[in-house]
């Protein structure tokens, strides 16, 4: 098998290793070559048989030009706290908090008219003689404030740091460097100049191959404190993609009047958990009419320049949005980004309409783990082991590495450790191209961001822990890489064509109530519960994780409860006895639970209807129940932290909400540390233990089965 | 002391133990003697010097009026439970999930108008074409519901069995009894009968000195299930208080149409969780007023024959409201109530506008306790010292037993308990009476329902234990014995007049968000806001159990969070950085702490805002921290069950919050097994050992200390 020795890999180079990348290309198969930040682009690799990245900022690395156009200067909405106005005069400072080497107060722009005072107290915006502005003490000033009332300040800051170079500057301890200021390719001279610097790059640069965007224009959300630390973070959020000018292009469109509480949303930011407003969605939708064509542009002078155009689905993606309709007008020919896990591999391999995807592997080649006493292999393995689940489903097209690979050098178990991932990443993709893997049911996530959010409905920061989060978490990860059809729905979708529900065997809501992940307020639409509530009742399966359809409305706090056939005690119910605590002594999806069920943080407070029946109940809360619903039945889960064992539940839960119990022997691992995918078109099938031990277990194919040992981490092909 | 020994005892009596009670009567010192449901008074202890008290049933024990009468026997509405329509009909069987020999379908009155079919999909009740009502299955069926909608029905259903009667009999297993018909006393032709079967009555037992009401009109919220077991229950329920003949006083009174939904509120019946809207709070007014007319009229026909109007605190009282305005134009001569624990002692002891207060103490008279291997003096014990402690705060007059006298004087040990108790009650009674005792702070816990729940604002059934209450419950019986002047206040006593707030120290909002216990909405108002954030700004202090001001609303959870410096993690600030985790070694508040503290149930992603001192966080998640806020300062805790220790960390955050730490050593017992009463005016104070153990303590008076050693349960007096 000649192509399971070389091609799919991209691995960073510097100048001081070139025999050594020859090396390491003819080793790892490689078959592109990238620069880094940090790094340089050696030319004698010019002739390796091999793509060279060539990594591009299109907002930042110019400071000549920012500081000649500061009027076009990226900007962002911030808010300040809270205050309370104990006097009769209330001085809010809005660099409070703010670091000072980060944002500059933009004054050049009407203040009275892109700022907003908000009383907090009474959720009115204050009249704009209402307060002035101090600009020595960076001050808003409110006179005559209502006596305890809070207030806050909504303005506009300019990024004078870059956030990701204050980013990497901070977290490396640079010293004697200059601040890179951002500029914003929106506005009208810095467009026209940045499409000449593009052409100039390019020019200038001819051995480059591929520009590798990193990466359009607006930042995600990243705001530092006076302290330099990280202040919030919210990598989906779209606060620093904003300016008058872009604004009044807004108003414009959609008619009514901009006001910045659209953006700062009394603090949140429009984080992922809230519910988007109607005003939101509408900038939302702007912003990806307007990122597109302007990244159109810029694609197409690579073109034009006879190179290829990849994004880096990181640092400035804001507005690019691949999920979205608008991303197929682009024509961008690959997207690149970091894996994490199975989450993150899908959040880029289900990316439409690009030649290519390509996944960034850890561990990045740095000295926190190339040092003496690393162990860079381990991570390897948890990394590649956790992501091929997702692969397996829907792979990238391509795998890669990032750093200086004068590190990776010193360790030679780790250069044949990832020769070994390279090959079997090769071998895998050659055996599953141009087919769908085997799906036993259509399952939809269903929250209020839908395919916008598809894979990352549940992160803050890219990939990131939260404890509030892994509970929920994990059943997207679990989907990652299980063999379902999964689609990401929102409650628009259903209002705008409920005959989507026609192609789904199972809803999943997941999350707590009141959130955009379970849609909150949204159930209060007629449409949205009759629907859904219809779905499940003809047939359908719906699987609720924590507290699903949460929100307190007309006798229920969950909306669905008499689907779920579960309740969350809010006090409201106390008055009532409850007579049903007794759990089930087996049932189909706890067959293959060894222990107790880890529920992650759990819910507290859930009880069952009298007609449910309780799976797992603790200390008089049920932490899961299945119910049935008319023709259809649905699943209670209090959480489901990502396991091989969880994953399994979910699996089972799945087939059980689909009425498909006499599905499971089929493609299938009597044993859930191993996992079986099938590539039917193919004529292919695999088996993968994703542990890092030895593992049996009987394998299901489509007409019988065996019984395998496997050692740790095997992938074992067959054919069917 | 000769009234050590004589008086201020209630004792139960029966025709079998006649020489027995007059033992007793001399034993205990009782100088009164009750009869019980299911006893006789025996005509020889006419002559015993002790009152006579006659239980009297008004609203049952005469099925011939009952029968004569259908129209108006008392009725209740009802809420079926949810229906999904799923055809083009929809049928709901009103009576499915109700008791058979409890309710029957009140159809003599007009449906259309007393019903109510509601769509709880849309919120919005159906025309009344829009559905039938079938007698014969007792269902109503809807026409072309819309699909999948649910549906409810709200009906008035006749009490035809009463419910206080049914319990007894289903707990009792009695056989071969007739069920007892409740009738209205309310109506016009029952009432004219009910006050001449008042006179008849207290005409027939001539002997009789006090008329013990059983109570008044209108059962508590109570209802069966098919099986006769509990199906809800709320001891403050005024479900079981309306018929269309008042329901039309009620409309012509507030001038705005009466609606089913106003009662059964979504279900829940307005029970104490539930943030009492305008229509309710108008309908309890309403009834409080008309209750306490009508009951005036039967107080006045017993005095002016001669006799004591006493009332039972349970069962029928709903309306009677003793901390309301009313009750002092009703002239009841005294309340007598079941004594649970200090805040059930409280909830008699505090009733103003009576001649004397009675305690019915534990453990009744009844073979659940008096049985082979029984332990009644444990149960005694328990029940004395828990309410020992409020006694001391506010005393009532006299306690008492019931029961069936015989079963008790199987235990002599009981019997010398008893004899104890009594003496020691009265030499307590004899040492503080007149007087308020020693208060260090003034303390007003703030909810939605202010004085009218007082000292039972977290009960649901009368002082039962509910895991999601018993955390926030344990507040208040801690206050109920600790030597602060408690009040309770509701957002509409601020709204009425805000200086109600100078006369307060410390306000307490304990409960869980979206409550009437911490108040939810009421928070979105300006007034109460700002207004409680000036008291503290201000100075004054401000203690938050749980989810204290919890309801999302411009950018806050917890709406005085500014305040308490601590914020609730709903997933919508994750996105924000969190660098204040580290607890404070030592703390005023916890200097009694011996081991780690109970908290009870808890509360989960509580995060400390940047300057607050967090005392305990377990798990990245606080459970107790302080805050200055101006000149104030508050005190957040995630829960506090009663225990001695936490009885000790709630007077200390009081002395804290209020700036009070150097009046700690004051009346004051470092042991917090112990507990210092003063009664400065009658020169005394007592020290009590609330434990069954032996105790050690250092007192400190209002002038030096002195160590202690006491035996178990001692309380021992000295003068001042």
């Amino acid at each position: 098998m000649s192509n399971n020795k070389y091609g799919r890999v991209t691995i960073p180079t510097d100048i001081d290793v070139i025999p050594e990348t020859i090396e390491i290309i003819k080793k790892w198969g490689a078959d592109a070559i990238r620069d880094c930040d940090g790094t340089d682009f050696p030319v004698e690799l010019q002739d390796q048989n091999a793509k060279i990245y060539a990594t591009y900022y299109t907002t930042r690395k110019d400071n000549t030009w920012a500081k000649a156009n500061p009027e076009e200067v990226q900007q962002c909405y911030i808010m300040t706290g809270f205050h309370t106005a104990d006097q009769t005069e209330l001085r809010i400072n809005l660099m409070k908090g703010i670091c000072l080497e980060l944002i500059a107060v933009n004054t050049r722009d009407d203040i009275k008219r892109w700022w907003e005072v908000m009383d907090r107290t009474t959720g009115e915006p204050l009249a704009t003689d209402q307060w002035e502005y101090d600009e020595e003490t960076t001050s808003v000033i409110i006179h005559n404030p209502l006596p305890y009332h809070e207030y806050t300040v909504a303005f506009l800051g300019y990024l004078i740091w870059d956030p990701v170079h204050m980013y990497n500057a901070v977290t490396n301890n640079w010293e004697n460097f200059e601040h890179q200021i951002t500029f914003d390719v929106r506005q009208p001279k810095t467009k026209a100049f940045t499409m000449e610097r593009l052409r100039k790059f390019i020019k200038d640069n001819p051995y480059v191959n591929v520009i590798r965007f990193t990466t359009f224009f607006h930042q995600f959300t990243l705001m530092f404190d006076e302290l330099k630390r990280e202040k919030y973070v919210d990598w989906y959020g779209y606060s620093a993609s904003v300016s008058p000018y872009i604004l009044e292009q807004f108003e414009a469109e959609v008619g009514y009047k901009f006001r910045p509480e659209y953006i700062v949303d009394q603090g949140y930011y429009n984080n992922q958990y809230r519910i988007p407003s109607k005003e939101f969605k509408d900038f939302q939708a702007f912003q990806r009419r307007e990122v597109a064509k302007l990244s159109k542009e810029m694609v197409d002078i690579t073109h034009e320049l006879g190179l290829e155009a990849m994004m880096f689905l990181g640092d400035h993606w804001i507005g690019m949005e691949p999920f979205m309709d608008e991303w197929k007008t682009i024509g961008m020919d690959a997207v690149v980004g970091s894996v994490g896990n199975g989450s993150t591999l899908r959040l880029i391999s289900d990316i439409p309409n690009v030649k290519y995807t390509e996944g960034r592997f850890l561990p990045y080649f740095f000295p926190d783990t190339f040092h003496e006493g690393g162990n860079p292999v381990k991570e390897a393995k948890e990394n590649w082991v956790g992501a091929r689940r997702a692969i397996l489903r829907k792979p990238i097209d391509r795998i890669g590495y990032g750093g200086y690979l004068k590190l990776a050098l010193q360790f030679p178990d780790f250069i044949e450790y990832i020769e070994s991932v390279c090959n079997e990443f090769r071998e895998l993709y050659e055996n599953i191209k141009g087919t769908t893997p085997y799906c036993v049911k259509r399952v939809a996530v269903l929250n209020s961001w839908g395919k916008m959010r598809a894979w990352g409905s549940h992160m803050v920061h890219h990939a990131l822990y939260q404890k509030q989060n892994y509970s929920y978490a994990g059943i997207i990860e679990a989907l990652s890489g299980a063999p379902f059809d999964v689609k990401f729905i929102s409650f628009d979708d259903i209002r705008n064509d409920a005959t989507i529900l026609d192609t789904i065997d199972v809803i999943i809501n997941v999350g707590d109530g009141d959130t955009a992940q379970t849609g909150g307020i949204e159930w209060r639409d007629p449409i949205i519960s009759s629907q859904i509530r219809g779905f499940v009742h003809r047939g359908g399966g719906f699987i609720g994780v924590g507290e699903p359809t949460g929100h307190q409305y007309q006798g229920h706090y969950l909306q669905l409860s008499s689907v779920l056939g579960v309740e969350k005690e809010t006090g409201m119910t106390l008055n009532y006895d409850k007579y049903n605590w007794e759990p089930l002594k087996e049932h189909f999806i706890l067959e293959d639970v060894k222990g107790s069920v880890d529920f992650g943080e759990g819910k507290k407070s859930i009880y069952a209807l009298p007609d449910t029946q309780i799976l797992v109940q603790r200390d008089k809360e049920v932490q899961m129940a299945v119910n049935t619903f008319g023709s259809g039945r649905s699943v209670y889960m209090s959480g489901l932290p990502y396991t091989f064992e969880n994953s399994r539940i979910l699996y089972r839960a799945i087939l059980w909400a689909a009425h498909g119990e006499e599905e499971l022997n089929k493609w299938f691992s009597t044993n859930y540390n191993v996992e079986v995918h099938a590539f039917v078109k193919n004529g292919k099938y695999c088996v993968v233990n994703n542990t890092y031990t030895p593992q049996s277990t009987v394998v299901f194919t489509n007409n019988g089965s065996f019984a395998l040992d496997m050692d740790a981490n095997e992938i074992r092909w067959y054919e069917i």
